[in-house]
């Protein structure tokens, strides 16, 4: 009974014997690598919770997820010919050029990022090759009679599994660059008018040359990701058997669950199959591990800050480690630092290094006064739910505009970790710990996210559920899907009309050119007349 | 405690002790008539079932309200030199404008409308000026010290009381013509492409030639409702003693209760504070009375057919009803028809007039088996709660589009009231009662009705507790409010693009007539030089 989810009232059951969903779910779920797993292992952990039988399928070259491990799902492992620090060592690739200091012009940025995305691509093909062709595999699948698949975009080519299964479709996102899926796949109106389109940095309040900076920025990502497409949709339709692209196949998701909600984001337009679930994986602090217990406590009314640079980053130069960690000794709170790299020369007596944190749990505490953070989703969704605010080390990828956001609702203050100074660093500590407004910001952000009529963690379980029991969600999905761009614009009908409004006034110049010859025409015998009267 | 909301867990009220909504709300209301109020009376019911106080605040020109009566709640009641019957009477114009048959001309109707709309404009003009220029009832609603105002815009001027008081406002809307409110004043999106402007009969699957017209009908509503706002503009601006307008007053709405859901409608975009709570005032059926229920169990295994056109519609002319008696004459179902004019003479035994009925009950009874409406969203909704399908006979506003989105959904019949015969109404009700795929139809929209994370009537009533707990709603609000027509367009955006480029492409062009003068010059004097020599 519990796989019916908390919402669904007995009223219900009663009343529509076959809404009842009598057996528990089968899920099949395509997880993405690093934080998205750990993302997503929230839901799976909750599908179980609700009795849910679950299949995670992950290839042999998962630099994230330890499939021989025991767990309360199963894993379903198909072997590809790449090795797990291959998949890594990409990754790690992609972090180092976005890393470089002094950083290149963007221009050598895009053509190392071109590169990596090159290999990155082959990688992915491989793997999709080994899934889908995999005759074993897929009648193994088959044979499981799933009712439900659930993926995270990240590795592509998940969607046609879907359609090769019949399945319908849950989808999890953080978001595309330029929303380029979100609008192009899935039909979300973005006006560049007022959403600013990731990751740019920019806020929803621009002024005009923002404005025209999102302009170009959004057509550039549009056309990259059309290029970027053409060739997968050539994989796509050899793969299905017929002319299809990647975007149609992906549009066919039923739901697609945003990992984000309006504490985060700025407002903006969306469509009935978008579901925000931001901070699903938040909880309430667990107590802390004794000897870290211990430390805190220590830290008397002057409290702690934590630090993370999230699960990717392991170390720093010494130069920037000791800057940091001479700042971090300036100030009279105690710091748990996340880091394993070498300990830094200046490191003071207030700050102890840990090679992992209970991060959770330890901005849950009471005495945690500040984070300072790279700004990964996950990492702010925890600062948000448990109201910490923030000091922000952006790296790469998504982080400079994450922390912009929390900047821009005044929780945080963001600083260049290649640039700064210890003072800097001090400063902004003080600020965000010594600042009513930073802490009062972060709350009012911390009531917007635990004031939603569901929790996000619900929400996403409860549409997975309902995508389960109704067999898709088609009465959310828009009819935009089934037209081509040109008719979604109403290029057609613009163009109609004005061939009428033209040939209306053709028209009617003819006629007027007509009626001024009819008259001259009167006149002209008369005149010639006259003329000939005249001679 | 109870108006916390049933959803507001205990964890939460722990961790955040500014959270907790310590004094229930105090809600001012200004509703709407006839079904606009039966429905928003269902949320002023629930926000009194958790402790709210609510004021309803009514002119004492109202139709519908009868403010002598004992509440819960209390009345306020403003005094205009109106009386209940012409205001009734302006309603009761504008509906047989509608009815007339034979129709005249669109053009004739137009006209015919314009002619009322301009009476009932003078009507909302008197109304306003008395209660927003009465002194002591400002007075006495700024003493009385409310946390919100909840508003229905079919009658003007309650955004500019709540701009006066300075409130939080939640509206409740079912539609404005040609969604012409929720784009104009909400921003809310529609793409003239797949999201038909209602009312137009049209769906979301449109050819070419219907989104031709979708798009002029788009114009022509955009057009008209900036007419007519214009003149209120004035008004607006004069009685806050600031340039403002309708539409920048109407769009600082914190929330936006729309009654629909997407069980009726077509999927469109949305944006964060668009709330669609369609059909909150469904209820199960409660017993009937004991003589319509001997009545109803009469009917053996053919069960009953539930006959009403709503509170509007007291009679018919005698021809139509004797056409209409003399159809479900030849039913074998027991029919229940809510009917006050004169008994049509061919009225069969298995017909029962009444000149009220229960009607949600009725719907509600396992007996039943189809419902002939004239579809208005509330009865209309309450078919699609319990699952009965439905004989539409549209009669006026927007219940031809209403009983369009039934009929294209499956789950209804729809005929011309003026010019069918009895065959049709009999042909129409085996069909509707007999092929099992209208049944499947509805109890599909009524699958999707009740698999909601959370019922209408909470979610209304969730929004208006989350806009006074938190004095407003701006996080859900988007920043398209602050951007000009122009600026929303990205006019100005391209504008300046294209100015680029023209700039770009004329001093390419120049500097190209410069080098080939260039070239040319060289040449020249080379000629003249070789010309003199010749000479």
């Amino acid at each position: 009974m519990q796989c019916l989810g908390k919402s669904f009232t007995l009223f219900v059951i009663v009343l529509f014997s076959d809404l009842s969903f009598s057996h528990c779910g089968n899920v099949l779920v395509l997880p993405g690598e690093y934080s998205h797993w750990y993302n997503m292992r929230n839901i799976v952990d909750e599908l179980l919770n609700r009795n849910h039988s679950v299949t995670v399928l992950v290839s042999t070259a998962s630099p994230t997820i330890n499939f021989t491990q025991q767990e309360r799902f199963q894993y379903l492992v198909f072997d590809v010919p790449l090795k797990a620090h291959e998949v890594h060592s990409l990754s790690e690739q992609l972090v180092n050029i976005w890393m470089q200091y002094p950083r290149p012009n963007m221009v050598q940025i895009g053509l190392q990022i071109m590169d990596v995305l090159g290999k990155v691509r082959e990688m992915h093909h491989i793997m999709c090759d080994r899934m889908l062709r995999n005759e074993t595999l897929v009648s193994r699948l088959t044979a499981l009679k799933f009712d439900v698949l659930l993926y995270d975009p990240m590795i592509i080519c998940s969607d046609l599994l879907a359609n090769i299964l019949d399945l319908p479709v849950v989808l999890s996102l953080r978001f595309s660059l330029g929303f380029s899926m979100e609008r192009m796949c899935g039909q979300m109106p973005s006006p560049p008018s007022y959403v600013p389109v990731p990751p740019t940095e920019m806020t929803d309040r621009m002024c005009f040359m923002e404005r025209v900076k999102n302009m170009i920025v959004y057509v550039v990502y549009s056309f990259a990701f059309r290029m970027a497409s053409m060739n997968l949709d050539n994989y796509y339709s050899e793969v299905l058997g017929k002319p299809t692209t990647m975007c149609e196949t992906m549009g066919k998701a039923d739901i697609w669950l945003i990992r984000t909600y309006w504490d985060f984001e700025y407002p903006r337009p969306l469509l009935p199959n978008f579901k925000f679930v931001g901070g699903l994986h938040c909880k309430p602090a667990k107590p802390l591990p004794k000897e870290l217990e211990e430390f805190v406590q220590s830290s008397g009314d002057h409290g702690i800050v934590v630090f993370s640079l999230g699960s990717m980053i392991g170390n720093l130069t010494m130069e920037r480690a000791n800057t940091i960690a001479s700042a971090l000794g300036q100030i009279p709170q105690k710091v748990v630092w996340r880091y394993t790299g070498k300990t830094p020369e200046t490191l003071a007596p207030n700050t102890k290094l840990y090679d992992w944190i209970p991060q959770n749990d330890l901005l849950g505490h009471p005495k945690t006064k500040a984070f300072i953070t790279h700004g990964g989703t996950n990492g702010l969704y925890e600062a948000i739910y448990h109201g910490v605010p923030m000091v922000g080390l952006p790296l790469f990828a998504d982080q400079p505009d994450n922390l912009m956001h929390m900047k821009t609702k005044g929780a945080a203050v963001v600083l260049d970790i290649n640039k700064m100074q210890s003072e800097d660093l001090v400063d902004a500590l003080k600020t965000v710990i010594n600042n009513p407004l930073y802490k009062e910001s972060i709350m009012r952000l911390s009531r917007i996210h635990h004031d939603q009529p569901m929790k996000p963690l619900d929400q996403a379980v409860y549409w997975i559920e309902f995508v389960m029991r109704n067999k898709g969600a088609k009465h959310l999905r828009v009819q935009a899907h089934d037209l081509s761009w040109y008719q979604y614009h109403c290029l057609d009908v613009v163009a109609f009309l004005l061939s009428v409004v033209a040939l209306i006034t053709f028209l009617l110049i003819k006629t007027g050119c007509f009626l001024f010859r009819k008259c001259f025409r009167k006149t002209r015998p008369d005149f010639k007349a006259k003329k000939s009267k005249k001679e």
